[in-house]
C-alpha cells in the first residue's frame, strides 16, 4: 500500500511533517479551535499535512512555490496563509528571489493588485527574518 | 542592463520563447484578434513572453507548475490556458504524475471541485498527447 | 398575489424584518451613504430584506446558514458582513457550534484559509456577544 | 422624491426600460422561473433595471461597459451575461472596438485568461449581429 | 474520543455514507484517477465524507443547502459538482422551492448572473429526475 | 505602425502618462521592488501604462471608470488599487457620484458586501481629498 493510500498512517506522517515546519501547530490549533469544532486540529494535520503535503512525486519547494502561486493569484484574501506559506518556502531552501519571481509571474494570471499585494506580503517575512533580497 | 529591464528586447526574447514553445502563436493571434485589438499579438509576445516567462532566477518547469497551480486554484473559468499550460509543462519535461500532485494539492486551496475540474482537463491533454499517466 | 411578487409591499415587508433583526440600520445607511447614492438605504431594505430574506420557503435560521457558507467560501473580503451574518444567525437561534459547523465544511469548497479565517471571525463575534463556544 | 428612492415606481421604470433594450423578456423569464421562484422575473425587471439600470448620474453606454468590464475580471463563469450586455452595449451605441478596448483592459486587473475568454465571448456577438470588427 | 476526532475510523464512516448518498463512488474514482494520483478516491472518500459530512452538529439537508449556497455564490466553475450537490439534497428530502429559494438568496451574494447560472443548473437536475418544480 | 504595436515606445508613452497621473511612481516602485524583482517599476509603466491605459479608443474618464467596476465586483482584495483608481478617476474629472454610480451598479454583479466595501473605499478617498459628496 502507497503511503498516499494508507488511510491510517497519513495522520502519522502528517504529525512528522507539521511539527518539523511548525513545531506546536497542532496544539495551538487545538487550544484555539477544537472546543468549537472538535477534532479540527488533527483534521488539518491528518489532512493538509498528511494527506497532501506528505505525498511523494514532488519536492516540497516545488509545492510550497505552487500554493505561493496560488494563493497570490486567488488575491489578498488569503494573506496571513501566504505568508505562512513563504516562510515555510525559505525554510526549505527557496530563495526570496525565486519567491519574488513566482510572485512577479503571477501578474499574467491574477493581475498587478493581487502580484503587487503578494509581494508585499513577502517582504513583510523578507524584514520579519532578516533575509536579505 | 539586465534582460527584465530592457524594455526594447523584451520582444525579441519573447518572440524566441512563444515560437520555441508554440510556432506560429503570434500569426494565430493576429489573425483572430488584431483588428478589433490593434497590437494585442504582440503585446501577448513581449509581456507574457518577453516579460515575464523569458525572465531569469526560476526554471520554466517551475514557472509552469506555478501557473498550473494558479489555474486551478482558480477554477474552470480557465481551462483553455490550464490546457495549454499542461501541454507546455509536458513540454519542458515535467510528467504526468508532477503536473497531476500539484493540482491535487490544489485541493487544499481551491476546494475540491476545482481540483476535480482541473484534473479532467489534465487527463485531456495526457489522452491527446498519448502520454501513458 | 403572494408576498414575493408584490413589488409595493416588499419595502414594507423588508422594513419591519431588518428593524426587528437590525433596528435602526435603514437610518444608518441613510446617514452615511444617501447624500452620495440617492436611495441607497431603502433599496438595501427593499431589496435584500424585502424581496429576498422575507420570503417564504425556507426558514430563516437555514437562510442565514446558507449565506454563512457563501461568505465563507467567497474568502476575507466579505468578513464584515460575514460578522454580521454569524450574529443575525446568533439572534435567530443558531448555535455556535451549527455556525461553526457549517464554516468548517466550507474547507471542501473554498480551501483551508477561507475556513480558517471565517472562523476566526465568527471567534471574534462569539467572543463580543459572550456566548460560550 | 427622487426616482432611486421610490419604492414604488422602479418596477415601471424598469419595465420600460427592460422591453425597450430587451423585448418580452420578463414574460419569457416568468415562463421560465416563476413557478420554481414566485416573482423572480418581476424582482428583475424591478430590481436590475429599475433600481440600477435605470438610475440617473451616469449614461447608459457608461454603465454598460462597466458592467462589460466587470464581467470580464470576474471571469469566464459569466459569460452568457457578458454576451447579453455585449449586445446591449452595441444598442446603446458603444462600437465593437471600444468594447474590445474596454476587455482588453482588463488583463491588467483579471488576468490573460479572462481577457481572451471575454474577448472570444465578444467576438461571437459580433459575429451574430453581423457587426464589423 | 469524538468520531471526529478519530482519524482512523472516518474512512470507514465516510465510506458507509458515499455508498449510501452515491452507490460506487469510490471504486468510479478509482479506476478514473487512481493511477495518475494514488490514493485519490480514497482520500476523497475520507476527507469529504467521512471528515466533513459524516459530522455531527449539523443535519445532512442544511450542510446540503450551504454547499449549494457556496457553490452558486462561487459561479458557474462549479457546475458539475453544483448539480451533484442539488441531487444529493433531493435525496435527503430537500424540495425544489426549498433548493431554488436557497440559489435565488445567493443573488445577494454573487449578483444575477451566478444565480441565473446555478438556477439553470438546479432546472436540469429536477427535469432529469422528474421533480415537478 | 501604431501606437499600440509599436513595443519600443511603449515606454515612453507609459513614462509620459505615469509622470502626468501619478509623479514620480515609477521612482517609488524601484525603490521598494527592484531589488527583488529586477525590472518591476519599468514593466509596470510599460506594460501597464504604456500598452493598456496609454491606448486609443476609450477616454481615460471612462478606462477609470471601468477599472473600478471590477475592481469592486473582484472584492476587498483589491482595496488599495481600488483606492488609487478612484483618485485617479476624479483627477480626469469623473465626479463623486459617477464613480459612487458605478460602484453601486456592481451590487447586480458582486453583491451587496462587495458594493458596501468598495463604497467605504470611495467614501475615504472623497474625504481625504476633501470632495464633497
Amino acid at each position: 500500500m502507497s503511503p498516499a493510500t494508507d488511510h491510517i498512517n497519513t495522520y502519522a506522517r502528517g504529525k512528522a511533517l507539521s511539527e518539523a515546519v511548525n513545531p506546536g501547530m497542532e496544539d495551538a490549533l487545538r487550544g484555539r479551535y477544537d472546543a468549537l469544532v472538535p477534532g479540527l486540529s488533527e483534521t488539518i494535520v491528518d489532512v493538509a499535512y498528511g494527506k497532501f503535503y506528505a505525498r511523494d512525486g514532488v519536492d516540497e519547494k516545488t509545492r510550497l512555490l505552487a500554493t505561493i502561486a496560488a494563493l497570490t493569484a486567488l488575491g489578498g484574501q488569503t494573506r496571513p496563509q501566504l505568508k505562512i506559506n513563504i516562510a515555510s518556502a525559505l525554510s526549505v531552501g527557496a530563495t526570496p528571489q525565486e519567491i519574488s519571481e513566482i510572485i512577479f509571474q503571477m501578474t499574467l494570471y491574477g493581475g498587478f493588485p493581487a502580484m503587487i499585494n503578494a509581494l508585499n506580503a513577502a517582504i513583510e517575512v523578507f524584514d520579519e527574518q532578516g533575509v536579505a533580497a
